[in-house]
């Protein structure tokens, strides 16, 4: 296979794009376990381009993506051809380079779909090249769904900031809590279990006091869907997120739920208040917090409310995906606002966001949207 | 075809499923024109099952479905078949029974999807059989389109009043106008033209003198989409809808917009004062008007806001259908709600609805619901 025709440069054979698409799904098993690190799936084909082995790397400091797929295939690998979502790296980090793991192989293809951004692990794209290796990165195209899976990772590593997705349950009339402050069970318990699933996914879920002291939230992830397109052969990497609390002065009570341990949902717990972070508009300094964040190895944040939290966020663009489930229910006037404190007040001051993904959870709509291009 | 081996009670052939969706498509070109009467689609399938005729209902006072398919079809509706969406009518009114007529060009079967409601109409489908026509009426599931596209006029004759869709255009939170008070161009040209479809196919549009003293709006008919999978090639068959305001103490300004006329997308106006339809909770006696407007043959309502009249609307029970445009745009606490009245404070005192569908139009999402089951 891969020494059949030679195909022009950055063509996919069909294989290989069959091939890159398991490995995007692969690479999603980790999401949630391997920061700082990025999520990486490998497909390795042998020299018929048949499947020789899979691998995806699970957590920090565990084996790479390509290492595991390379021990699978065995001498398959040999004469075949790499298929992995993101660049092999090039550096001897906690494990060595993958670079010098395909070689010693001996493959003689490499499709892979994005080039790493870091310069410390760039560089095994050359290496491979320069020793002889068929090197080809997929188009923009091919490349869509492997820029989606590490989109947060991605972020990171051009911004220096964790990427951060609010998410949120509110009724059709944007409202995200009824006057008397009740506000559990808005949505389905589908939708709940949908949302525990983007928990687990990500490195650290982030709220304000106000949430903890109106819900007393233990921000574990629990109820995960028992079944659903994406987890249900999944063998699922994520390590309980960090729980953050904003708290400027400290009022998070010591028996907090949000402060107690219990089972594997239940991960560290971090209370940021101003003597740590300084202050900022509303609270603590946001980008203050989010530095922090990054500095533990966080690379995606789950922002979960409330409202004034998360017009906070909005307001100092720090919001990066928005991740809602609507509920089909109206609560009518002095019931919560969903966001608060979004500057000005006629329809000039609005934050305009771009629908990326709409779908049906239960009885509940789920809608994903990214900032909007003005 | 029809003289072919004789099939199960109720029992639609395929070729009498798709002449049914057919029927369906040409009924809904009378939405907007045909009430108080229904719309309705007739397709005439000749002895070997070939489409021999089509017709449909275009106003009220004008030539019933079946004899507009009859007409077509000729003396290939001899030995064939008709198949309607409601039931054909016994009785003299403006035109003859189509049970007569039916009966004169000689078909051997009749397929009807809905049984007709209305006690002066009903009968047709006891005549045609008593004549020795062989007369079959759909499924459930096989009628569900022709059950959904006279869904306003089944109401109203089950109800006695006009059904009433709130239409309403509102950011992802909630918020249906900026708190300085404009409102306009919350969502996309494509839903405005999506909206002006649904003004186009009801008989009344609705309004509070808030929404006339706010916005002046003219609540004509324009701007209708240019294309779309259910407009594309038909005739439509509209009326500019009556354009209504409640305004208790005659508030609204000799000179507002609603008040003009102008091509053929301006309605005739009423301006429904207390004196005339008695006081109810925030304004007028909202069952004492959908009486008048029933009276005066409306029986599809447009409810297009403002949050007050809404919120009357649903605290009454009055919405039997939302029609939600989304702008994915977040406007922030002080900017208006979209309804004001709902009661209660608590989420016990939530008003529930079901997604009937979810689409996007353009940059925005359009969502349909209808009363909840609780
Ligand atoms: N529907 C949902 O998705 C959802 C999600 C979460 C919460 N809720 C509801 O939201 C309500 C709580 O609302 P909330 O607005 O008080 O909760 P919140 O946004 O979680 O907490 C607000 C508090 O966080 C602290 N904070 C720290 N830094 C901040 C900053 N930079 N900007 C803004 N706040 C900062 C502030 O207190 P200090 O100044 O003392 O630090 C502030 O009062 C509850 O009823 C809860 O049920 C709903
Ligand atoms: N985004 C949207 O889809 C949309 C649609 C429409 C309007 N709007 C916005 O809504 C704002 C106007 O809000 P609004 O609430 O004042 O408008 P509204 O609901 O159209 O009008 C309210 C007025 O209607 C009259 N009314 C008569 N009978 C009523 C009843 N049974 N219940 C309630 N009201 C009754 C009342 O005045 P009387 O007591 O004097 O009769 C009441 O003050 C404007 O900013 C407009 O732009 C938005």
């Amino acid at each position: 296979m891969s020494g059949g025709t030679p195909l022009p440069g950055g063509v996919l054979r069909d294989v290989e794009r069959s091939a890159l698409a398991r490995a995007v799904v692969l690479a999603a098993r980790g999401l949630g376990g391997t920061s700082p690190n990025p999520v990486v799936g490998c497909v390795v084909l042998d020299a018929d381009g048949a499947v020789a082995g899979e691998g995806w790397h699970a957590r920090a400091g565990g084996p790479h993506a390509e290492v595991v797929a390379l021990a699978v295939a065995g001498e398959r690998a040999r004469g075949g051809t790499a298929v992995v979502t993101l660049e092999p790296c090039d550096h001897t980090g906690r494990t060595g380079p993958c670079s010098g793991a395909l070689l010693a192989a001996g493959v003689a293809r490499v499709v892979l779909a994005v080039a790493d951004p870091d310069p410390r692990a760039a560089g095994g794209a050359a290496t491979l090249a320069a020793a002889g290796v068929d090197v080809v990165t997929a188009s923009v195209e091919d490349a869509r769904e492997a820029l989606r899976v590490n989109a947060s990772w991605l972020l990171a590593q051009r911004l220096g900031r964790p990427h951060v997705t609010w998410k949120y349950a509110a009724t059709l009339d944007g409202r995200s809590a009824a006057a008397d402050g009740s506000s559990r069970w808005i949505t389905s318990p589908q939708a709940r279990a949908d949302a525990h699933l983007l928990r687990a996914r990500s490195d650290a879920v982030v709220v304000g006091v106000g949430t903890v002291l109106a819900d007393d939230p233990s921000l574990t992830v629990r109820d995960l869907p028992a079944t659903g397109d994406d987890v249900a052969d999944a063998e699922l990497a994520w390590r309980a997120p960090l729980r953050v609390v904003l708290d400027a002065d400290g009022r998070t009570p010591p028996d907090a739920a949000v402060r107690r341990g219990g089972g594997p949902g239940a991960g560290e717990t971090l209370v940021l208040t101003a003597a740590e972070v300084g202050r900022g508009p509303g609270g603590v300094d946001l980008p203050a917090v989010l530095a922090v964040l990054h500095a533990r190895g966080v690379r995606s944040v789950m922002l979960e409310g409330g409202p004034r939290l998360a017009g906070a966020f909005v307001d100092a663009g720090l919001v990066d995906r928005v991740r809602a489930y609507v509920a089909p229910a109206l609560l009518g006037q002095g019931s919560a606002a969903l966001v608060s404190a979004v500057t000005g007040t006629s329809m000039d001051a609005v934050v305009r966001l771009e629908v990326d993904d709409v779908a049906r959870v239960g009885p509940d709509l789920r809608v994903d949207l990214v900032p909007g291009h003005e």
